[in-house]
């Protein structure tokens, strides 16, 4: 899922990232209620309308965005106390704002509120920790289970908004989904608690937080390998925050549906590019006359129509839409992987029917 | 014309232009000198396969550049040095060079090197400025007449650049053109004097620059009134610079055939909107929950897809989308006038033919 944080995938308009492919974005809670504020989206209809995506939405929590405040933060049993990282306002989630504030959001996916905690953190900080997002997750289901119905997508839009695309047909008589939050840091023993405690509360998906918080990878696919089969199968399961190509590849096969990251876009606005002969440095002066595409085997409309040596002086003279480029090729080299991963899952699937 | 500065229109890729219907993008010879060079981009097969844009490009002399520079540059009769504005470096346009440069550039319009003086002038000073500009057309000229055909698009590209599109048909037969530049300040006997000694060259098409430089717009009408009537009507007639919509409608209907500018660009990354009920500044708080499109009478892909509360959420937020949104919509805006205006100057002389 590219990352949409403040209802925009930076540098990429909503019609590119239709025809790239993608069928789900990301926006993030903590900014979109921050700016331009969750009631004035809900005012305007939720935040297909408000961004003019008919595709499908989710919302995380807020909690890894407080979390990353630091600082600026406060944890009690009750929820969190933070401070706008805009203009230092006082604010507070609880399990049941953050519900709904993503109520009022309306993504098709909201997340229950959890707390994400930094790495290492010792046993005690854990157990703590994994206290409140049990507790968390119980509150937020209850809540939202109570209040699913008031998603503003459910409305008739006013007919005076024309240029808005309509919502998928049916959509009005659905409501959104919630999925719980795996954590637990880094003990196995703790990741399987949460896990099994999730399952038992019945959420409509299941996503492994806390993980990509600075850990080496090998313990991120540790916790992973822990937590998977304890997750249905026959419903989404999210890792969440991660990550490079070969990680995502290695996740997807191992039987994760969805992942979500800042990688591909952000690294695409430093000049860092994903392709098939591996990362490329787009600023590196040995692309300064490369007329090549910038990934050979891709089929991206970047690689079908600029050179590494154009997109490198787009770079070195600051121009913006060396961002929109960068961007638009990395999102295409990583639905590619996903779209492989699932074409490979399937025919394997059709090749021995018995073991799925 | 839209205005690629250096080498893009900023934030808008080349297939938005394409499907904005702009026919020609203007390239800054000074900016795309000094980076990425234009030695570079001659060996990388000119500006139209280095940015990918295979309809047409005009490139400016520099000189207009170089006049900006104030304290930078020291003019003589042979050229004019200046620094660069990037390193501080020293470099000398003389008319052959500014020649040389934009036949490595190999747009399909390039323009005789030329002196633009600031407002308001003496008599003077407009005098002296003006001898350095027709001394600098007339060996512009016979430079461009001795090597126009060194032009890089003559020549067969690689096979291994299989990204870039073909130009278009038969234009490895032709060379490029070259248009001069009346200059004269706010004096319309100089006007005269200069734009009859240019016609008397035969250049291939005529601009008049040296205008939008501060003074008011009556006196900008002034001496295009004073030196249209002198240019060949059967020759590209081009006003540089200009202008705001009501004035760029208002020259075409006097039968100017070409400007260019960097407002309706620039105004779009500040927030600024041409539209059919006026300029909006989208920044206003009033627009925060409008969920009308941007310009209603508009069906640009912009006014067709996102509200003004969208756009205005993205400049509040500082997303780069807004400068991409917004400068989609505003050439939209513009190349529609021209496109009007076109209409219209053909069903006048579908009806009245004998007058034309």
């Amino acid at each position: 899922m590219p990352v949409g944080t403040q209802g925009t995938v930076k540098a990429v308009a909503q019609d590119v990232l239709e025809a790239l492919g993608a069928q789900i974005i990301l926006g993030n809670t903590y900014h979109l209620y921050l700016r331009p504020g969750h009631e004035a989206i809900r005012r305007m209809g939720g935040l297909h309308r408000f961004m003019s995506w008919p595709r499908a939405l989710l919302t995380d929590s807020g909690g890894f965005q407080v979390f990353s405040l630091n600082a600026l933060r406060k944890v009690t049993a009750d929820g969190v106390q933070f401070r706008s990282h805009l203009d230092g306002s006082s604010h507070c989630f609880t399990p049941e704002h953050a519900i709904d504030v993503q109520i009022a959001l309306g993504a098709d996916i909201a997340m229950a509120f959890d707390e994400c905690i930094e790495y290492p953190a010792e046993r005690s900080r854990a157990e703590q920790s994994l206290r409140n997002t049990m507790a968390w997750a119980d509150r937020s289901l209850a809540h939202f289970r109570a209040h699913c119905d008031e998603v503003v997508w459910r409305e008739k839009p006013e007919s005076g908004v024309p240029q808005v695309p309509l919502l998928e047909p049916g959509m009005e008589n659905r409501t959104q989904s919630i999925f719980g939050i795996v954590q637990g840091g880094m003990y196995r023993d703790l990741r399987r608690q949460c896990a099994e405690r999730l399952v038992e509360m019945d959420f409509d998906g299941y996503a492994i937080g806390g993980l990509s918080v600075g850990e080496p990878r090998e313990l991120t696919l540790e916790m992973i390998a822990e937590v998977l089969p304890l997750l249905p199968k026959d419903k989404p399961r999210y890792v969440m925050g991660v990550g490079y190509p070969d990680e995502i590849e290695q996740y997807a096969r191992m039987g994760l549906d969805m992942m979500d990251c800042v990688l591909p876009t952000r690294a695409a606005r430093h000049g860092l590019l994903f392709t098939s002969e591996g990362r490329l440095n787009i600023k590196n002066k040995r692309y300064a006359e490369d007329q090549s595409p910038p990934d050979p085997a891709c089929d991206c409309p970047v690689c079908r129509r600029y050179s590494r040596a154009y997109l490198r002086h787009l770079m070195q003279a600051g121009e913006s839409l060396s961002g929109t480029l960068n961007t638009i090729h990395n999102l295409a080299y990583y639905l590619g992987i996903m779209q492989r991963v699932r074409r490979s899952l399937e025919s394997e699937s059709a090749a021995s029917p018995t073991d799925h």
